[in-house]
């Protein structure tokens, strides 16, 4: 087992990485009250509901199972945690753990940062994406029909168990999903991790448990470095969003869930990348090995069937990213090394938009 | 006009308070984006929309009327200013403002918390409890039928408007509310205050101007002290709920909107003051004070006709101020000083809860 810690001052929680996780002293530090809700989807809770009530400790356990997918990250479902953590007479010293991927993890720590104006929660993810991605940041929230993410709140856990064993169960397109996050990692910050990655890709496909450790563990440490500099994204952290603007765009386009948000996010890298390249900052070769990556983690890079220029700058202007109407992207001035621009020819933009979706 | 500034390191605001605060000065320094969401509900919105609108500077100004009413703040309502935010395409620049009471202020600060993950607000509360009550202290959020204010966030305010006019227009039970959480403020933490509050009753109940304006400030300025030294209410924050386990139980009972806060906290602070005296701590001449105040300001000193000791102990039990299923209470230890305990005979709190529903 692995241990990094996130540096976030009297925010700070270590994520352990590795097999074996589900035991009491992994849990039992973290919790402080004598109540504890489990927020889990139907498809985790009967795999992985039991070996956790058997980790915890001797205090009053209560459970809510949502329906698994991103179509029901909502504040309609998140009441349904409310109501269940008002009916079992959850006080202030409670502890939620989300038990689930990306979707139960955004819920969970929203519910945990507006429940009695907040109160303490555990992560344990079991996809590959939420390990690698909401493991380590403390965003929180909700989808809104005209935008993803648009409600929620920053709100960070007490620990983080990023289990490798649960990723047996995982199917094909989430173990891809996540490699795309990963895949990020690299081309934002990390070209020596880029090269890792090419190398490893098909152990890495093949759930290789030593190769897939390391990935979460650097991965995280990336992203930890980047939460730690700008906790609120104010700077740097945005460049974490490469791919997202586009990506957002296609999945609000094709209703949240038809399009896992990893593949979203993998076809918005390689819209990102051939922006960058008419923008003369990459190479034609560049776009081609991001392509080739995605490809190889048997991801999209294209969008999809159907989606027209128009859609894209629609669903767009709605993004976080706006500000006063200027629409800004991340962008890649180098593989390894991605910036936040507003200052882009947006004949190229439409350029781009064009090419995908001919 | 007075200025009152609530010390909160960067989150620190000011608040005015006085006559003939409409005015862009107000207001300009902080909006800092080109967008701005007024909240308010369908009481407000035709008394004080246009004089407010006039003074905003010339960015896009949209706004969302919601029904009036403690029972319409909850989730649901709170979404359809998410939806308005959405459809008008606001961004995290944006800024909003509470024009209205207590639920329009809890609910757009909650809306403001949560949007993008955290957008500026503005308060101008336009009933004497809101301006002495959630004017100070960041508190924000949404009721659930099992609990009140169980949803929510601290969220901190650019500026609030505390203006004296609009309390013109507010009908005699809202402003004898207010006056119940003023005569609190005495309660807790300042006798000299209590005594200037006794001897200027009948001028507050008839509106003065300048006696108003005295007893706005001091309560903020009171409350501001409390804030500064206990922003997430760890500690002395928690003496501010004088009257309220009681109050809340009684509201909760009676359907939110039936009694108004301030008076179920006035009838909630008798019984306080009740419990107070059984367990040796005042006389029962300070309880007669206590409720000789609160009937020259026109509130009840009883609980609900009908409501019985079991349904206070059953709505109790599901306070914040429970830690462990202990439940904590504010009681006086003298007039004017307040202190928070879990150390009283229960059988004392059934004589009071006895008393008060017999």
């Amino acid at each position: 087992m692995q241990t990094l810690n996130v540096d976030l001052a009297d925010r700070s929680y270590p994520i352990f990485i590795g097999t074996d996780l589900f035991r009491a002293e992994h849990l039992t530090p973290y919790i402080k009250g004598n109540q504890v809700l489990i927020v889990s989807n139907e498809t985790v809770a009967p795999l992985y509901l039991d070996p956790l009530k058997s980790a915890l400790p001797s205090v009053q356990v209560d459970e809510v199972i949502l329906p698994d997918g991103e179509q029901y990250k909502t504040l309609g479902q998140l009441s349904a945690v409310y109501d269940r953590l008002l009916e079992c007479r959850h006080n202030r010293t409670t502890t939620l753990i989300a038990l689930g991927g990306g979707v139960v993890g955004d819920m969970t720590g929203f519910a945990a940062a507006c429940y009695q104006r907040g109160v303490n929660f555990i992560q344990i993810p079991t996809t590959l994406l939420s390990q690698v991605d909401s493991s380590v940041g403390g965003k929180t929230g909700v989808n809104h029909p005209l935008g993803k993410n648009m409600i929620g709140a920053f709100h960070q856990p007490q620990v983080v168990l990023a289990s490798v064993d649960v990723l047996a169960t995982l199917p094909d397109r989430e173990l891809s999903a996540g490699l795309a996050e990963v895949i990020k990692y690299g081309l934002v910050y990390d070209k020596p991790f880029l090269d890792w990655l090419e190398e490893n890709m098909s152990g890495l496909v093949g759930r290789d448990t030593a190769l897939l450790s390391h990935a979460i563990y650097r991965s995280c440490e990336l992203k930890a470095e980047v939460v730690a500099q700008d906790e609120k994204e104010s700077g740097v952290r945005a460049l974490l969003n490469l791919g997202h603007t586009f990506g957002h765009a296609i999945e609000s386009c094709q209703g949240y869930g038809n399009w896992l948000h990893g593949e979203a996010v993998a076809a918005g890298t390689v819209m990102a990348a051939d922006l960058s390249a008419r923008l003369g900052w990459i190479s034609t070769a560049d776009v081609q090995r991001v392509v080739r990556i995605m490809q190889a983690a048997n991801l999209p890079v294209e969008a999809p069937q159907g989606m027209t220029a128009d859609e894209f700058m629609t669903l767009m202007a709605v993004d976080k990213k706006v500000i006063d109407g200027q629409l800004r992207l991340v962008l890649l001035q180098e593989l390894g090394h991605a910036v936040v621009t507003d200052q882009f020819d947006p004949q190229l933009l439409q350029q781009t938009l064009t090419h995908f979706t001919a």
